[in-house]
């Protein structure tokens, strides 16, 4: 029985987390659920898998649980109480689903438990990805990717040793606006953006997907996650998204994992590994029904957030936190019809040229220079 | 360093695992070359790898080695001198790189002998895949698949289970012919099928692949090599031959190996393994260049072959045997010009149906309705 923690429980990546243990209660079993202002559904997921705690944003919110919580289950509130728990509950799996900055902490509140991770929160490793692997190595912590394309990128590295590996190759849809031309996309707008073509995920992510900053963002995540030098991690255009990433090993030979986009797929992956189970749900790929597959290369003058994003990780330090910060309110200010879609890459590129880039930034510094590049860039 | 005893060392993977032991000699050592009568090419063998032991088919021929022998290297003649060499090398890799159903008693010899087993002769899995898996499992010897498909299989079941194996996928370009129609195929030509689309393949290897037996066999193969059940081997048309086979596990996530074509990727694979090496030679995929990639389903109408090698298989005991031996004869009828293209799988059909199927036929047994089936087609 694996016993598990899940920080984000309300979220998308956290439900589907919990369809995945439903399928699998034999084998795995939720002792702490941890979500922001959710309470509804909170009360239902506590209501389903009596957790032995449960830990909320809000303490003003604690009195809407209480006649909820059934024996053997009690509520905290905050930030401090959240990494307390985390620090001692039994649980030897956290799966952090918290989207934002706010990940970060718990990340490093489990690192120091030693437990095994499953890290859905994207800040965790473009931010502090030099702060996170040192702990995994001193705590003897694990770190496990639940994003589709890294999640591919393990399973595609099964049995294989570090050195074998020659490159990594992160697919990219291509987001919505892959067949635009530079001009049109001068006029852009966010109800454009927002119908991705493969994957239904929320606001931010489909823009990111838009300018290909998530793909930035993802290279960042597959430097640390898998210790390999930007030079040898690739990006592909691959519209179909059927091939989820790749490994490219050091006899030329070539390993991909491929499926349906289901994020459950990932889910599991993580909850399960190193071992493989039934899931219910995904649907099953047949590649004659998909007929063709389609890649395309890069165009370093179109994608410009993703150039970005490689020259912020190869900087490193504070670059990439400033890069994912500005990203954010640009992304926004974007929906909100303050900037153009061309304006993002723009005002990043700003941002990063008005930072001066500090060493191997603490995870107080982290979140220091992440909140100073918002506040500047609102006010700038 | 592993040593290696080398089966068929001048033919075309013989002579492409020398290509690869040539770079990789502070782990390879090669112990024993077997040939047939290229006496030249294998006294330039003799001379770069310096084996104990040299066997040759004709014992007329030792004459001409004699002069060649440098110390140290012995030169025996025969089949009983080459099962009596395989049994007594300090070799513990055995390479069957032997073409037709000769290469059975060599492996049986191998298996026996405990040796680990590269296994690039069709006949040994397609024939005797029921005596090989019982005596791999008595003597505790290993089958290594040589086959790009099935390497391709090997490669992407890295660290998996066999229980969370739901399908093999096994790849066919589909041959010279993929493009024509039933009509047309009744005048298909020798010449018109050697024109193989991606890989340069001996004279009886195309023609299997323009009728897509090579398929029927290769799923047989992969068979006994994976233990899996025919329900769950499919046979997908990719005619870029790019994605070599794929493997689909219970949660549907599949892990596929992708390549240029190139053998020594998956020869080497087979010497090495669990580890790979470093290979020069092959060329670096880059799918951007490839562009596109199709996939089509397999029709049972059109791909008669391929449905009697699944029939086959399934019915087991000698039927395979029959199968494989009317399909050579009939493939030097169609080379010949005495058969036609179409008439390859009736005539197959006919010796299928003629054959009263032997359950669980001796090593004796197979040679023997081999050698019957081929006769019983000349003259027949």
């Amino acid at each position: 029985m694996k016993e598990i923690a899940l920080i984000g429980s309300t979220g998308s990546i956290g439900t589907q987390t919990l369809d995945v243990i439903r399928q699998h209660q034999d084998r795995f079993r939720v002792r702490l659920l941890a979500c922001g202002t959710n309470i509804e559904r909170l009360k239902q997921q506590i209501a389903e898998f009596h957790p032995e705690v449960v830990v909320i944003r809000d303490e003003k919110d604690l009195i809407k649980l209480e006649a909820h919580l059934p024996t053997g289950t009690k509520a905290v509130a905050g930030e401090t109480a959240l990494l307390e728990e985390i620090a001692k509950t039994n649980a030897s799996f956290v799966m952090n689903a918290i989207v934002g900055s706010q990940g970060l902490k718990p990340t490093m509140a489990a690192i120091k438990a030693g437990k095994t991770i499953g890290i859905a929160n994207k800040e965790t490793l473009v931010t502090a990805g030099h702060l996170v692997t040192e702990a995994c190595n001193h705590y003897g912590a694990q770190l496990i990717a639940v994003d589709s394309e890294h999640s591919a990128i393990l399973q595609s590295l099964e049995g294989s040793k570090r050195e074998e590996i020659s490159r990594l190759i992160v697919t990219a849809s291509g987001g919505s606006f892959r067949d635009w031309s530079a001009e049109e996309l001068q006029h852009a707008r966010p109800e454009d953006a927002l119908k991705h073509p493969n994957w239904s995920m929320g606001q931010k992510v489909t823009i990111d997907s838009a300018t290909m900053m998530n793909k930035g963002l993802e290279v960042i995540e597959a430097h640390w996650l898998f210790n390999m030098p930007y030079e040898s991690i690739d990006v592909l255009i691959h519209r179909e998204s059927i091939i989820h990433s790749l490994v490219e090993y050091q006899d030329k030979s070539m390993i991909a994992q491929l499926g349906t986009p289901d994020m459950k797929v990932a889910i599991q992956y993580a909850l399960a590994y190193p071992d493989r189970l039934e899931l219910n749900g995904p649907e099953r790929l047949n590649l004659w029904e998909v007929g063709t597959l389609h890649f395309e290369k890069i165009d370093p003058l179109k994608h410009q957030c993703l150039m970005m994003a490689y020259q912020a990780g190869k900087t490193g330090g504070s670059a990439p936190t400033v890069l994912n910060a500005a990203n954010e309110v640009a992304v926004q200010m974007f929906l909100e019809g303050k900037l153009t879609f061309t304006g993002i890459a723009t005002v990043v590129e700003k941002a990063l040229s008005e930072h001066t880039v500090i060493d191997h930034p603490s995870i107080e510094k982290v979140l220091e220079i992440d909140e100073e590049t918002r506040t500047r860039m609102m006010t700038g």
